[in-house]
């Protein structure tokens, strides 16, 4: 991580930030957080992230200490971040990386990395199931809390969850889409999943490589009749998942690239 | 809270620590924790509740960064106890209260709070169902870890967590035990539940006020037969429900006293 964030708006060192006024998100994870990409300076879908971090806040009103409304705008980020570039020569103005958001504690924490390293060309393999843990309609994956252990402990491990139901619904890093049939299909969020910007971008478009995107439950025994996969999130925007408990899926390359078109097209419209 | 604690045994000041050395456990809830009763300087069941943490961060070895096994030892706590007990006049040598141990980031953080205020003779009332969110067999829900936001959002709430077969798992600040017929009941671990250390005292005794006790799974239908019911948990060892999902239970109170007793019992062999 890069040493300078900012709290509130206000730019600081992160060795200077105390344990102490982040007490709650610490103890209880009562906390929620975003990771954008910032573009040359730019962060992609901001709108759409603080709509879905006010949202989260909002449903847990009761518990969750929200950060004051008005650095929750577009604009204050926007300032808060061009303050952190222009204060560290590791960023720069022209910053290209990642930027975290993290509500909780009446702060809004903004934090930087550098962009994952990922080998070009290669697609994700998601071999392992892991179906003891996800509960259809458990409103508590809807939001993207920093109570994220379930999550955690599977990065890297290519894992998939699925619920009771036997429905796929999402990866520890991302939302899943499927070609099944002339159709590409998300799980809903009932599944449960995460309501992902990229997830929500894909869903407003409504359509993929010339065919419907539909939301509905998605049945491990489909995977049998899938053609490709993508995994999407912030960061990456669409991976091509190559192969899908055990199932080689050479299709995916071409939805993957779709994919980043259609977001291409929305983050350009949303700047 | 108070403001003198502990890290991996060398007492220092909360508001001196850095979050930037807790960032795993804020970031991602990647840390455990134990909260303990301290009588009169004298921590409850300690060597279980270590036991405990040492069994959650060694089933999470690969994404929890442990602290040093030496700072995990009952004489390393007892001693690092005693040291902030002394320094602290808000404390001092006979303090009683509630401490509280975080595993993670390398670091064991112990803090202190006062007991929490309880009117005497009320019982508890848990009126509420959340039947949306627990999983049967759910591995997550096994471990006390700082990913609390499903439990921390229903403090106080008056709710009891049930899984989709329909079984009463446990509620938010501890477990629950059931006088059903002439057994007392409490639900298994795969419930889920957490593996309390007052539950597991009282499985190990095997018998509350004559009766054996038994775990095994309880059907939200069997409430209409249960005459009397229990909280446990390492704060307030044993509370009586005085209302079940609207069922008035007068029975309870005997048996919250039966089960201190049984807790006094073990507490008084264990130090």
């Amino acid at each position: 991580m890069i040493g300078t964030v900012a709290v509130n708006g206000e730019v600081r060192r992160m060795e200077d930030l105390r344990l102490q006024d982040f007490l709650q998100s610490f103890f209880f994870g009562a906390g929620f957080f975003e990771t954008l990409l910032v573009e040359e300076g730019a962060p992609m879908f901001l709108e759409r992230h603080l709509a879905r971090l006010r949202s989260s806040l909002e449903a847990h009103a009761g518990c969750v200490h929200s950060p004051p409304p008005e650095v929750l705008t577009a604009g204050a980020v926007r300032e808060a971040l061009r303050r952190c570039l222009e204060a560290d020569a590791n960023l720069g103005p022209r910053f290209t990386g990642v930027a975290k958001l993290v509500a909780g504690d009446e702060r809004l924490l903004l934090s930087f990395r550098p962009l994952p390293q990922r080998p070009t060309g290669e697609g994700v393999v998601l071999d392992t199931v892991e179906d003891r843990c996800y509960r259809r309609g458990d409103p508590t994956l809807n939001h993207k809390s920093v109570s994220y252990l379930r999550q955690y402990a599977h990065l890297g491990r290519g894992t998939v969850f699925v619920n009771e139901a036997g429905e796929l619904c999402e990866v520890p890093n991302g939302n899943l889409f499927f070609l099944v049939g002339d159709t590409v299909v998300t799980p809903p969020l009932e599944a449960p999943c995460l309501p992902g910007i990229i997830r929500s971008v894909l869903l407003e478009k409504g359509r993929l490589g010339g065919m419907p995107v539909e939301e509905r439950a998605m049945r491990r025994e489909e995977v049998e009749g899938v053609r490709g996969c993508i995994l999407t999130n912030s960061v990456s925007l669409a991976l091509a998942v190559s192969r899908l408990l055990g199932r080689e899926l050479p299709g995916s390359h071409a939805l993957a690239e779709n994919a980043r078109a259609v977001v291409r097209e929305y983050a350009q419209q949303e700047t």
